[in-house]
């Protein structure tokens, strides 16, 4: 009887993916920097926007003058000119006085707040009348109220979304400091596999992992390296391992990694000079053939030949690898997107479980209906639009229960 | 007084955002289809797998025979043979019978179960003992169990994830009929916006939205041109508005959308040949000065000059558009997922507020620490996860509420 000895649970092998270092940091252009992850800690280098600024159109005035204002009984205010926009404004207000600015525009000396043109009653071009009060600092940003100069505004780690790109355009940054990113191989192997544009014979199958897998790569912020196919014959994927291994920091091979007798991956992947095999079967459902090993810097995976099995693991682990050799943090709110199970689910004490469910509303609440299907079934990935986890300390969920989810 | 005569709701907006048409298709290598959208449902042209396949390493059976085994009493099976891979199995099971069969391989004639080969016991390479019993179809995949020929396996509109590709690689597909991708032409208007080389003078503000509106148009899948930065200067405005509307299908302008004096914007997209503005002003915060208009089948944007306001318009709804376009479906789950309010927000009836919050973890439940900021204020959305939603029919939520959030 053969059997995997040592299962690993989901989470030792999440703690053994963060024994990989990330890779070294390049410059690129900002606008070449979206999806990366910052390599160091943004830090403001001056103050923003660096003079106080109106946020609407309208008129600057001292809040203390317009204390009580209303319909009944505006307060009239001497017009005495305009801020320039792209200027810092050198007109002085004094007491009962108002000076008209543009969005954007700097303030007057001595303005703190600024009525909007729509609140505003404007009488021959010399006076304004304001039929509302205004507190201090009412649309406006003050100097240094966007940023502090020397303050952290983006930590390293963090994938850059627009916002930032944004923000770092705001400082002049013309480029941004993140990690290379990583090149993983994938090697479909397998007897009976033949290519996509293949005509395949009864009892083999179309290679669907290598083009699943590196688009799941490419989507994770990796470079895909397609290797093709390999039959079920060591020495060629001996041979295979060793020439990714040259050029990618991770090998991914699909197939063959269950513990049967023709089972070469562990062989090929545990071949490889230096490699050390951390897993061979893991606590998951589906996925429990994974291999996971390393040598050095670089890792080795087998995942499942099931197509459903070794996306959902690649998600899991693969993408973890991913992130972690971009530095890229995955927040822990992650883990707070839950919805209702439309039916009940088992699952085995020690195992974790990924469902793959298919969301929708009843009412405003979130249910995810577990798809009926087996593990080799892509087809139920496609209708999925989540992974519901069931964790390792129960037996399953019940209709009704909320589950956490993995958006896909 | 001036002021937004007919505000618009968001769902006003997004209703006349669904009167543009999509895209013509175009067939592009389905390696370079990720995130686009398929322009047509996609049947399975015949049954897949295509033949009876076993989804595990061990012993193909016939259910019957094994009823009622176990470990006290376990079922003796004749090893009659193997199933090789990539071949049709032409073994014929009779009664008693087992043949050894691989992961991925072809069922013997007859068999409609496979036991595990952790579950089997081998006795000299002819007999094979059984200790629990099986189910029929238990660790197998029938021939059309995967897709059945005809079936509709994904929809028009779907955005192509890692699965889909996967599955149409496993049909033989090497293309998919995808939407072209937009041209949206972004450019920020102002006379104190100065590029992001450039060193701002007193009063001037660095270029944010081309660059951030540019990173936004490009995640949302279409392809960004930025035109640069235009003064406050009707003639020139005019002139580049019909340029970029040459070669684009959306014109985005930032600043000077709202109803002030110097607001050219407006001016600038209704001087379009055809032109028609279909809402100056819109019931959403931040955004109310939004401007949309359309000139047949390409629209025409001027967003806030706040680089927060703009791109929180830009989320909601220059993203709608361009998947609009793209023929991308948005699904309606996503309105699902929500988050408990760290803090009371106000709002306006008749108003949808959009307030950038922070998630968290309390426990296992997610909360939502809404952001204290200004519009203007990009910082803050830097520091953001999502967007805590505040419908129209309401004065605000209190803590504690759930609200539904979006994603950023």
């Amino acid at each position: 009887m053969t059997d995997f000895l040592d299962l690993k649970t989901v989470d030792q092998i999440l703690e053994m993916i963060k024994g990989f270092t990330p890779l070294a940091a390049e410059k690129v252009p900002v606008a070449a920097a979206l999806g990366r992850a910052l390599a160091e800690p943004f830090l403001a280098p001056h103050n923003l926007p660096g003079f106080d600024r109106s946020t609407v159109d309208g008129f600057a005035v001292r809040a203390r003058d317009v204390f009580g204002a209303s319909e009944g009984l505006p307060a009239a205010l001497d017009l005495i000119g305009e801020s320039q926009m792209g200027q810092i404004c050198q007109l002085n207000l004094g007491p009962g006085q108002t000076a008209r600015v543009w969005t954007g525009g700097s303030l007057p000396i001595g303005a703190d707040a600024v009525a909007m043109l729509e609140r505003a009653r404007e009488v021959r071009g010399r006076l304004v009348e304001l039929v509302a009060p205004l507190a201090p600092g009412e649309n406006v940003i003050l100097a240094d109220e966007d940023a502090a100069a020397g303050q952290e505004l983006i930590p390293s780690g963090r994938v850059l979304r627009p916002p930032e790109l944004g923000l770092l355009a705001a400082f002049g940054q013309t480029e941004a400091l993140v990690r290379r990113r990583p090149v993983v191989a994938v090697l479909a192997s397998g007897d009976e596999v033949v290519g996509v544009d293949d005509e395949p014979r009864p009892g083999q199958v179309r290679d669907v992992n290598s083009t699943a897998i590196a688009a799941l790569v490419q989507a994770a912020g990796a470079k895909a390296k397609v290797l093709g196919r390999s039959p079920d014959d060591l020495a060629v994927l001996i041979e295979k391992v060793r020439a990714a291994a040259t050029e990618a920091e991770a090998v991914v091979l699909t197939g063959g990694s269950s513990a049967g007798q023709k089972d070469y991956t562990l062989k090929a992947l545990a071949a490889w000079p230096g490699a050390e095999i951390l897993a061979h079967g893991a606590a998951i459902s589906p996925g429990k053939p994974l291999i996971f090993g390393r040598a050095g810097q670089k890792s080795l995976w087998g995942l499942p030949g099931h197509p459903a099995g070794a996306l959902i693991t690649a998600e899991i682990f693969l993408k973890a690898l991913i992130r972690r050799l971009l530095g890229a943090e995955e927040p822990a709110w992650l883990g707070g997107l839950k919805a209702r199970l439309a039916r009940s689910v088992p699952s085995a004490q020690g195992r974790r479980d990924y469902f793959r469910v298919k969301l929708s509303l009843r009412g405003s609440e979130l249910w995810a209906a577990p798809a009926l299907g087996k593990s080799g079934l892509i087809a139920t990935l496609v209708g999925a639009d989540a992974l519901a986890i069931c964790p390792e300390d129960g037996e399953g969920l019940a209709e009704g229960d909320l589950a956490e989810i993995r958006l896909l």
